[in-house]
């Protein structure tokens, strides 16, 4: 399995719940995204997850499988990834970048 | 134009740059969204608007034909755009949400 | 609002519907989006919408709220727009395209 | 890894490459996931793969690795992935069943 470093946003949600609430859901697959050793951010839209390829996807995959384990019948994610071989950057990095040139530029 | 009510989070990255770095882009991007009058949430995968639809989408399609006015020729945006009729949530209480289930359950 | 050409793909389902199967709901936003006059084009993971901004976000609106109308509690948009200044390029050019270069390189 | 089944749709851009074409990269993205032996499906927004999840992430990272190796400095992928336990169902499935839909509708 590819091991390069990428980052994945994600955003899963589940369908045919019955329920318009998907809180339970999240803190399901949150909870797992915090058991596992990758460093990660969770925000409103999602979370971003940070690692090698492999276990980023591994980690993924676990979760939709325990997801179903749990009940939910089908799980639709939404995934922004990135990598780039010019510099390591952490999630935290490409945000305080942005936040000094915003400073720079008031 | 629609005003249904939306949280639309939007990941908005430049094409043929000629450089790998895009966090002038992303700078440009968010001071419009700052300039707005729409609350936001800034992430290191993307921006969290929030708003009435028109006010949102107008919003995304001005700072395409801005940035495009700057010199980014070409512009390619990941949008994760939600709506609902039960309840008026705002970005902060989803993650509200999450983090007192999350808490709970330890 | 914003008038820029673009290509907008968009995937949305249904939360909260009791059912994991849907069909029905992408049949009622497939219809509204074969009323309208943007040319489209339905694959297995979304519909292509080409226009102008305005009226592609217009429609996407209306469709939201004609779906809330329909009883669907909750929806969520995953979208990929892109709008580019150095060329008109059509949906089908962009396939037209790569097939072109996956035939060449055969 | 896992190996649940899954439709994954995807859209590949190349961050800094001085032009903004990019239907060279897409080629290039497109050769790998067809010397594959997975099914895809190419449209203008994007490719659908179907297959065990292990082998869908194996084949996505090793399209990012590749790509790099050829010069590409930075990728953004952009992925749908949907997982479902209560029937198979392929990518030419879900299409046929809202034409079939949208047939009896008009």
């Amino acid at each position: 399995m590819p091991k390069i470093y990428c980052l994945a946003d994600v955003c899963m949600v589940p369908i045919g719940t019955g329920s318009a609430s998907v809180s339970d859901f999240v803190t399901l697959v949150e909870k797992k995204i915090r058991e596992s050793s990758l460093k990660s951010t969770l925000h409103s839209a999602g979370t971003t997850i940070e690692g090698p390829w492999d276990d980023v996807f591994k980690l993924l995959g676990e979760i939709h499988e325990n997801a179903h384990e749990n009940g939910y019948v089908r799980i639709q994610s939404s995934m922004r990834v990135g990598t780039r071989t010019d510099k390591h950057q952490t999630a935290q990095d490409k945000v305080d970048t942005v936040l000094k040139k915003l400073g720079n530029t008031d």
